[in-house]
């Protein structure tokens, strides 16, 4: 499997990773078999299937210590233990997840999701990328790490928290790092759950927007009422909460909410020149969804990469209200439903948002509406990578070796779980990823670049070295 | 079963009413136990049956002429004929319908709503008063007025049009008119399908609405984005179409589409006073809906009743987008649709209007959203009675007489096929119905208040009479 794009290290990392490549695509197709969807519970079975498979997997591999967690609320994780043979090299904790999102061929995929495909260059299933296929490129460097310095134990000691609930978004995560908080413990996080800005940009994410949910209920009268003999004359609550979505933001895309962007730092301009350094097709990036965006748009002043990386955002992700059969119904509807996410940058703290918010919709709820308004569970914190912290340092040179670029820092506009991470064992967290925006994870027809996820594990096995280098040097 | 409320007139027509009160309640309460649906197919055969039960009961009653008309894409009317003994007598058309809206006792109903019972005053059931109560109310008329006259004949030549889809919106009136135009030729029609403000006040319905519908859908991607890699920097449909809904009106509650009030005169100063006169007990009106709306709303610098009867609306019937389920997902939808009706007023022609709405759309379609724009079939245009029609007079005395007390104009806000009618049998059109706000039409638990409906059967026999004096006096 010779990719086309990348060039070839020539270290011994990746002379290793490439003799397992046929072995390492056949074992990850196996795991892809199994349909490990967290948010459905009648796959709540596959997702212990999924974890167990994992297990024995690293038990094969020979790593010492080997734990399925169902000892909490969680749905099983898989934790593994190698110490190093240096008692006093760091310890470095890798997170990821074996859980998949939900997929079903009458979704719009070209083959069934679960039986994956080698085509070309690609492997297709769900979870070839998000994120078995990240979880098997670090098996995989670990072992070319083994081969490659021909010690029985890696050169910094390394544990693995798999966790199954990820793409349910890691409810039992914080019980789960309470409950195994010793066997956790760490110098260092890396998280490889994300990806590069394109295939010929080595980039590394340092950042990740924080969330907070909103959802709005106005209810008007009890029942809906007939447009005629009301219509005009009594508040409509679907006209009434759609003008509380456009109220959200100003005609510049700003959003409106009093004092929301208080610790909003915008991004020195150093960052801002570094991302406007890298490329953006933006026909490809719309196209990037496989679901054909037609335009980019937003908060005027700012890149789209800016847009997703470093300013947070209102997003409506539902709006229900009144009749939705075929052709027309004569009503003022009774009730209408709101579901919003807003995504937090910087130093924006989820506590400190959901009062805003809540006071914002309390202060415009029209007479003759009742209203319940929530703001959900505790949110996520947004996380920022320290550019200038060894870790950071270690991962761009890593995959600078494996990939034969410089690796520039960017960021990822999604949510995970890092900075619960990072909070909870103390210690500094930084990404390592070989996703693209092409990968289509959590939409049909998902995909990873075979070639990327090989230099992803040639990263990896790079990254242990350089770790243990930095320490003792 | 004598009213607390409105004195007996002690006139022969009131007597001759009176002595068949009971025979109208068993005679009523058999014919709403067939549920003639007409939106619901599976309830079409019903609608027929609902149509040989009224054919039958006229012809008992000894109309010359009764037809059950099934030969249009229209589900059976009934036509009915008695021509006067005078033949230079005025043909007086009464329109009315047979079907019903859906019921179903899971909508809230107190009782099965297809088995009428009689509780105190009221007659409850779906169709008690519209618009199977009016009918009978007619056909009770018409009894009372022969045996008061002692005639074989009425007055007036009658004909009756019983049609079997208004809850469906008269989807085939059109064709019907067209198809028997010479059967229905008349001098003036007397549509018999609505209310009274209150029980304490009489009040004749002189006006209507008109309607014209507008669905919008905005498209996006072609399927649901990941508000983590898109959200903030692609369009979101939802938010873009909950916009448009907020630019219809200004902060008065005009609306906002330009051209839209040109044809919109406003209620004289006379008109104005009458209805300022009528009584209006907001929280009554309310509750009326039997659904507890909680507070009236609209357009600054007019009354609730001027907001339903003279003022057009721009009413939100529905609004659905992205994600409804419990909880939350982290969505940019990509696509959402939303349902209007437009109530029209005075002159605005739905001909006229619908251009206005489908330029208003076009003009804010934002970049990177498709959107389908339709507004619908032809629409309904508005009807306003001419006040100093002899018609309206005649309909005013016949009340006042039945109901002792003067009967002063109002009008109602919904829509229905007057315009339709008015227009293709040339003929001036007017009102004479007794239902209340509270009669819960539409809605779960109908009923219809017995006394109400015995004094407008007392109406009817008392037009007829005075339609024919006008003419020879
Ligand atoms: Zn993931
Ligand atoms: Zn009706």
């Amino acid at each position: 499997m010779t990719s086309t794009v990348e060039p070839l290290s020539g270290t011994v990392e990746q002379a290793e990773v490439a003799s397992r490549a046929d072995a390492f695509v056949a074992e990850l197709s196996e795991w892809l078999r199994i349909p490990s969807i967290s948010a459905d519970p009648g796959h709540h079975a596959d997702v212990t299937r999924s974890a167990e498979w994992l297990a024995a997997t690293l038990r094969r591999d020979g790593w010492p210590t080997v734990e399925v967690w169902s000892d909490t609320a969680a749905l099983p994780a898989v934790y593994a233990h190698w110490p190093a043979a240096d008692p006093t090299a760091p310890t470095v904790l890798v997170y990821g997840h074996h859980d998949v999102q939900p997929a079903d061929l009458a979704d719009g995929w070209s083959f069934a999701p679960f039986e994956p495909q080698v085509v070309g260059e690609e492997l297709r299933g769900r979870g070839a990328s998000d994120d078995k296929g990240h979880i098997a490129m670090v098996l995989l460097g670990v072992r070319a790490h083994l081969a490659a310095t021909g010690a029985t134990a890696p050169a910094v000691s390394l544990k693995l928290l798999v966790e199954g609930e990820e793409e349910s978004g890691s409810a039992h995560l914080a019980e789960l790092l309470t409950a195994h908080g010793d066997a956790l413990a760490c110098d260092e996080i890396v998280v490889t759950d994300t990806g590069m800005v394109d295939r010929e940009t080595p980039t590394v994410c340092c950042g990740m927007r924080g969330l907070v949910d909103l959802e709005v209920v106005y209810r008007g009268a009890a029942v809906d009422l007939h447009s005629g003999q009301f219509g005009g004359a009594v508040p409509n609550p679907v006209t009434e909460l759609a003008r509380l979505v456009a109220a959200f933001h100003d005609d510049a895309g700003h959003i409106a909410v009093p004092g929301f962007y208080d610790d909003v730092r915008e991004p020195t301009a150093e960052e801002r020149a570094a991302w406007a350094a890298l490329p953006f097709d933006e026909p490809a990036w719309l196209a990037g969804s496989a679901a054909g965006a037609m335009a980019t748009a937003g908060e005027a002043g700012w890149s789209t990469y800016e847009r997703l990386w470093a300013r947070p955002t209102a997003e409506v992700n539902g709006l229900h209200g009144g009749y939705a059969g075929p052709g027309h119904k004569t009503i003022v509807p009774h009730s209408a439903t709101l579901k919003m996410t807003f995504r937090l940058v910087d130093a924006q703290d989820p506590a400190r948002i959901k009062p805003l918010l809540e006071r914002f919709v309390a202060d415009r709820i029209p007479a003759g509406i009742d209203a319940d308004v929530s703001t959900g569970g505790p949110g996520v914190p947004p996380l920022i990578c320290d550019l200038d912290s060894p870790l950071v340092a270690s991962i761009r040179e890593a995959m600078g070796i494996a990939l034969g670029a410089e690796v520039l820092p960017a960021r990822e506009g999604g949510s995970g779980p890092e900075a619960l991470l990072t909070t909870a064992l103390d210690a500094p967290l930084a990404f390592l990823g070989v996703m693209l925006p092409a990968d289509r994870i959590h939409a049909p027809d998902e995909r990873a670049v075979l070639p990327l996820l090989l230099r992803g594990a040639e990263s990896v096995a790079h990254l242990w070295r350089l770790l243990a280098e930095r320490v003792t040097s």
